[in-house]
């Protein structure tokens, strides 16, 4: 090709960009047509939505909104192998439970203690270690770990539709953050390469943590001790503590999230509230008020109410994962 | 002026701003080389020291290192000058210390109770209320409240020098956090407008606070009750709960930063850590091993043994304030 063809194709193919669809993976039902007008109003100077850059700030829950959390949340897969892992080192479990469950492969059993359980198996794999040593773990996993029923890497069970939601937000630049019940520390190590999020901007549950010189260097441990829970009530906390301005978009799925919606809502100016639906057994799984996992129901009756954007998995997204 | 000149002028004006000092109130002795050196060595591509932008995390203590902090850290006048403010409320304040000698006008005595009488004082004037409700009370004290001595507002009395040096190392895809004993709720209502630093990038100590609906509106309440106190060896895990990322680039003033300094040169590649050393009795306060505000001791001794860069205002700066 000669030069100036060359520069001719190059010309129309950013006007092809630039003219692109911005949501390709979402159809042109409403929920596609509501974010893209919201952005526009907030976007356009002089509009009376207009809102300035640096207040631009979007959370996104992390479990059933930007991944799948079926048929149980993915951290929950990394605690049961990481206990698989440790149990040469405690001999103890063979009989303690919920150890003894997990060892036998028994994961219903491992669950059936709720929370107390729950808490005592993330103590006994995710503390006693440096933060360092931890992300390396949390790493490893994350990039070799396989979903028991689609054989998958877990980040490639991401949504592609808010990936591109995501990437449309920062494109006009949005601050994108995740908001998530789950571990901070076991999202940070991947949320940049997989959603293109930092880790500053994750916000999750946690922790305890103490610095120490340890044979003369400086670490931070992890202690068996919980920090703070990322969840419900506890979303808004983390979002004042972490960001310390309010979203002026949200999005969740379960009601979880509803709190964080709420604490979105209730800011002055133009808002918006999203919540994706499960309604796709095909393509994914379909749950909402029933569901142990992402449960949805308070949170779908108040977006039903309030006029929110819920998106139906089924008929608003051309593709769930990305091909 | 015609048109063509003007265009000619515009592209000279852009070529002076290219080639300009990114460091003009900084004499040129070692501290200042010592920073562009680094810049320039993280910066440059192919460099053995070169350091992917997301990776390129700069922390900055505040008190007696982005602004004053004599006679008093000027936190304490905010709750000082709020206790007369809500006097009229608790007439009980005239007899019960330490509040009686705010009244009185007797700071030293008030602050004679040590922590204990700080945090009382902290949690009567910085709790209670929405935390919209006391960004709007910071931003009142903020905007008007006036430093006893200089007789200028406090924002006024941010380091000149500092200002530049934060510019200069966003101008090179850095992003800059503040790391600061001090409220991270009292700083966030101006580190934007005074610093360029939003509010997610502020790391400060905090109360708990807590969801609940108000009258029907989502409110985040402030509690009367110590969250976390980021001095010492809370700036190393306030670092990790905030960023979740080691600091390539850490500035402070005192023995509460010599952790946070710690910190950052205990990670691998190129590493820098910076220390302002208050030595400039006439233009600004005199001060180190000895002093109640601002202690330097441990962190000068440091600095001096790990070859860490020591700025000596006196010599290094050639304003202090803005002008």
């Amino acid at each position: 090709m000669r030069p100036v063809s060359k520069i001719l194709l190059s010309v129309l193919m950013a006007a092809t960009t630039h003219a692109a669809d911005p949501l390709p993976s979402w159809n042109d039902t409403s929920p596609k047509k509501a974010i893209i007008e919201f952005v526009k109003s907030v976007t356009t100077k002089g509009s009376a939505d207009f809102v300035p850059a640096p207040e631009r700030i979007a959370t996104f829950d992390n479990d059933g909104c930007l991944w799948a959390e079926q048929p149980m949340y993915f951290q929950a897969f990394f605690i049961f192998d990481r206990i698989k892992q440790l149990a040469p080192q405690h001999p103890e479990w063979k009989t303690e439970e919920p150890f003894a469950s997990v060892l036998k492969g028994d994961h219903k059993g491992a669950l059936a203690g709720g929370e107390e359980a729950l808490i005592k198996m993330t103590m006994a794999t995710h503390t006693g270690m440096t933060t360092d040593e931890f992300n390396e773990i949390a790493t490893d996993w994350v990039t070799t770990a396989k979903h028991p029923e689609t054989g998958k890497l877990y980040t490639e069970m991401v949504y592609q539709p808010m990936l591109e939601l995501l990437a449309y937000l920062r494109a006009n630049d949005f601050k994108t953050f995740i908001v998530s019940g789950g571990g901070i520390d076991f999202m940070r190590p991947w949320t940049e390469r997989v959603y293109g999020i930092p880790p500053e901007q994750v916000v999750g549950s946690s922790v305890k943590t103490k610095f120490e010189m340890r044979d003369g260097e400086a670490v931070v441990m992890r202690i068996p001790e919980l920090n703070f829970i990322d969840d419900k009530e506890g979303k808004p906390v983390g979002i004042q503590t972490h960001i310390g301005r309010r979203p002026i978009f949200s999005a969740g799925n379960s009601d979880g999230d509803l709190q964080m919606h709420q604490w979105t809502q209730a800011g002055d100016g133009p808002r918006f509230s999203l919540y994706v639906h499960h309604t796709d057994a095909e393509r994914e799984w379909a749950y909402d008020r029933d569901s142990h996992i992402g449960r949805f129901d308070k949170g779908l009756d108040e977006a039903k109410a309030k006029g929110w954007t819920v998106v139906d998995m089924k008929n608003d997204w051309k593709v769930v994962f990305p091909e």
